[in-house]
Order: structure tokens, then C-alpha cells, then sequence
């Protein structure tokens, strides 16, 4: 029997969602990018929409406080939401908890999400609870861009410089957790238009660049010498151990000297690599990236 | 230790969101409705906003059709859009599920949130998959409706008749998995500014005519005779069992003749009983309405 865990991620994903239409009416991009956007009130900007969860046992465990636990599964979305050079507006939260939780515990969890929506600028707007076996907070988030300055995972071409943000790796010992999604940066690089493509690394670089590079029909090579890695990690774990919330864009060679000279954050910016032609051979990867349904 | 089975949902849901405002920069209306109101881009709509989940074990079991859970999972949150008045533009999907899922059982979920897209005219624009001990599925939509038409909870008043369409009770034996969401009927009521409250049967009309008539700041009275019970069910089953889907609404004694005399639909319409002043006391009910957090 075809299950989830002897498909892949991607695979089971593009499975479900090949008859959605990736445009239509209201919306302008549907599955397949950060978030998916639709045509708003005005011409002047558009909204961004995105779902996404977190589960006891695989994102956060049960010792870890839940302060920490809201925060990062509402930093998450708003990290989709930078991504593609928006601003967060509302959130509506979906808590499927077992009844032996105590309200204690629950009440730090959203005490987590409200300190996310006053850092970020949004509004906790609605939700929902339902009696489950395991604790999962999904998070629906809407978000709002400027229409010309949408950044998708699309736009990239070959000879694109590729840059990350921050530094890459070991995520684990806290930072999945704690990370201040790259709402700035992201502003900044979508006002200035310095961007062709861009996403949040989530899943890790070596999962997450086949992914930007494949919507943009181009290959990549990666310089694999210039990853910038956290302090004591190796390269395969800046690769591979995903939940980084940094941001991977692509950027024309010309902007790419611009961008250098007046990227005014403290915020590490290297870069990585470029985008190549379709007909080329990508960096081989060590096949490390996070994947949900993969038998571990 | 206070935990979901000690403390009523309600109860939880006012505590955990108790800090949360209730209106603040575009968020008009937030927890406490349907769904969340949001200004839009114009002036002339609104957006609403909706979290709402299912759980295999408690909303859908294994034995039942993917079709008919995957309709339901999207159908549930049409019904809250269209309980405000609104129109469904676009959902996201949370789908939390075991590894040993078949790709086969999934699809035909997705297929059942695809024919509901369809007959609602929304688009299904993103999601989310993550591994769970349990299948799982959050859909969250997004709605418009005209700014001046948005039909709120809290908008009834003492003398007010209240309204429901259908029947009520016994949804187990099928219908909560085929209800089709009353769209049309809450359209038409919203745009002939008939309603002056309206909300969703969800819980059953003994959990929810109360919250009905708090968030209008009156008492009820209930004219138990007048109920309109499923064939074969007990006026118990009518108040309690949940799942109804309908719409139950108030609406001023003169607008009340006009309604009924206009009401261009097949669908049953039943006058039920009246919203009374705050100091009155309420028609007393069996509590059987249904609560997620509840041991049984």
C-alpha cells in the first residue's frame, strides 16, 4: 500500500494538491509557494494566506515551555509571510489538545502566540479547540503586500547570486524555538526590490534551495564553503537540520553589489551561490533535509 | 490540577483568550463570533476569518468515506461564513496524519474538499502536512461580505423573534457528514437586512441559543413545542445533539411577518421562540448541547 511514510514529502503534497488550480479568480498564486496570494479590497496590495503546524513529539516536546511553544508556532507563519514581503495582520488558531492538559500549560502556550502578535504586529483574531491524542497547534495567517512587490520562489533566473541570512544549522539546541522571523530583512529587500525570488528555510538549504530553484526553472550551484554555519555544527547539519527560519533569495549579479554596499541590519548576510541553467547539473547534496513522513 | 475535562469549553475558551482584544486596527470584531471580522482594502467589504477542525474518533470515523470527511471538514467553516452574512473566497488545509495513512485514503478527503470548493465557489490556495498520531483536519477560510450586512451575534434585542432552518437533531446518522452549509438562505437574509443576530448550529441549539442571546445581552424564551425534530428523533436529540449546521437567527417582530411571507426557499422556517429582556430568566434546558472537552 502507497503511505506516507514510503512516499516522499514533496511527492505526497504534489499528489493531494494537482487538481487545485494555481490561479483563479481572487487568486493570484495558490499552492506551492510561501503562502498563497489573493487579490485584495484595493489594486494597491494583495493578501497573503498561509496555514501551518506544530505537533507535540516532532516540533516541540513535552518539557519545553509553552511560552516557547506559542511563540513558535506563530513566528513560523509570520516567517511565511515575510518571505514573500509581507506584513502580518491576523491570526485564527486551531488547538487540538488532549483533555489531561492543564489549562496552566495552555495558557503559557498562548501566552506565547500573544507575545509573537505584539512583536510582529498582528492580531489574534479567532479559534478553534478540539479533544485530540496529541497536542498540534495549527496557525492560519493573513498577511498583506504591496501588489508590485510580491516576492514568490518564481522569479528567479539562471545567474541569479543566491543569499542566505543568519547563520545555518543546529536549530535544535534552541533556536527552533526562540528564532525572530526575518520580518525586517524581508521588508527591506521586497521595498528595495533587490530580490527576483525568495522563501524562509525551514526544511534545511539542501531540501529547500532544490525547491526555489525548481519553481524559478533554473539549477543551482552551491558554494558549499561559504555556508555560513553555527557555531559548532558541521556543514551536513547546516544543510539538513532545517527549522533555520532564515531567508534564501536570489538577486540579479547587479543588485547583488547594491545589496552588499547597503544592507543596514546586524542580521548575517552570505552568499551562498547562484542560479544556473536548467540544462546544468546542481550541487550535489547530501540528501539531509527534514522530511515529515520519511521512516526515521 | 485544572484540566479541559474539569473546566467546560466555553469556560477554556474565555480564559485562554481573555487578553486577546476584541477589536484593535483592521481587526473589527475578533474571538466571540463565527468568524473574526477584518477591513478589507475597501470600504465597501469586509474579510472574515475562520479557524475550525476535525478529529478522527470525535467528528469522522475510520470506517467512514474520505468524500464525505473532506466535505464536511470545508462545509463546516462555509456554514460560519455564511452565518455572518459572508461569501467563502478561499480556504487553507491542515492535515495532520499518521504515517501508515494511504496516499489512496487521503486523496479522497482531498477530493471531498474539492466538490465542496466547488458547489461554495471558494479556491483551495495552500496547506500543510505534518505527521500525527491521529488524522486531523484544520481547514481555515477566508470570506467577504458587504461592510454594512455583516450579521453579528450580538446584534439582537428584547422582543426579537428567533428563527431556525431545517430540522434539528440526530445529524449522527448521516447528515453531519452531507449537510449542505445554508449559503444561499443566509445570503438572502443578510442582504435584505432581515436578520438583526444570526449564528450556526454547531453544538446544538441548547449550547448555542445561549450563546446567542448572551452576546445580544438577553434572556430567551423557548417555545419547546415548536421545534422542528428530525423524523424519528426526541426533542432531547433536537436540542443536543450538535452538527445541525443550520442557521438560527433573530430578527424584529415586523421584519418576522415580511420574512415569512417572502422566504423564497424550500428550506424549513421555523419560528422557535423569542429573545427577552436580560432580567427574565431563560427558558431552562436539558444540558445536552455538546462540549469537545466533556468526559462521557
Amino acid at each position: 500500500m502507497n503511505t506516507l511514510s514510503n512516499a516522499g514529502e514533496d511527492s505526497i503534497i504534489q499528489t493531494l494538491t494537482a487538481r487545485w488550480p494555481r490561479c483563479s479568480g481572487r487568486m493570484l498564486h495558490g499552492v506551492g509557494d510561501d503562502c498563497a496570494v489573493l487579490s485584495g479590497g484595493s489594486t494597491k496590495s494583495v493578501l497573503l494566506f498561509k496555514t501551518d503546524a506544530i505537533a507535540e513529539g516532532s516540533h516541540f516536546l513535552p518539557t519545553h515551555p509553552g511560552l516557547k511553544i506559542g511563540w513558535k508556532a506563530a513566528a513560523r507563519c509570520v516567517s511565511d509571510i515575510a518571505a514573500m514581503g509581507g506584513k502580518p495582520l491576523s491570526a485564527v488558531v486551531t488547538l487540538a489538545t488532549p483533555q489531561t492538559t492543564s489549562v496552566r500549560r495552555l495558557d503559557s502556550i498562548y501566552r506565547g502566540l500573544e507575545a509573537c502578535a505584539k512583536a510582529y504586529g498582528f492580531t489574534l483574531s479567532g479559534g478553534e479547540t478540539i479533544a485530540s491524542q496529541q497536542l498540534i497547534l495549527s496557525i492560519a495567517m493573513l498577511g498583506e503586500a504591496p501588489q508590485n512587490r510580491v516576492l514568490l520562489r518564481s522569479g528567479g533566473a539562471p545567474g541569479d547570486h543566491l543569499w542566505v541570512t543568519g547563520k545555518l544549522g543546529g536549530s535544535l539546541r534552541g533556536k527552533h524555538l526562540t528564532f525572530r522571523p526575518r520580518l525586517d530583512e524581508a521588508l527591506w529587500l521586497a521595498h528595495g526590490q533587490l530580490a527576483t525570488a525568495m522563501m524562509d528555510l525551514s526544511d534545511g538549504l539542501a531540501s529547500d534551495l532544490p525547491r526555489l530553484a525548481k519553481a524559478s526553472r533554473c539549477s543551482f550551484d552551491l558554494f558549499l564553503e561559504t555556508i555560513p554555519i553555527t557555531r559548532g555544527c558541521s556543514l551536513e547539519h547546516a544543510l539538513g537540520d532545517g527549522e533555520d527560519f532564515e531567508l534564501l533569495f536570489a538577486c540579479s549579479p547587479k543588485a547583488s553589489s547594491r545589496l552588499a554596499a547597503a544592507w543596514p541590519f546586524r542580521t548575517e548576510l552570505t552568499r551562498v551561490g547562484v542560479l544556473t541553467s536548467p540544462r546544468k547539473a546542481p550541487t550535489l547534496l547530501p540528501t539531509c533535509g527534514f522530511d515529515h513522513f520519511k521512516k526515521r
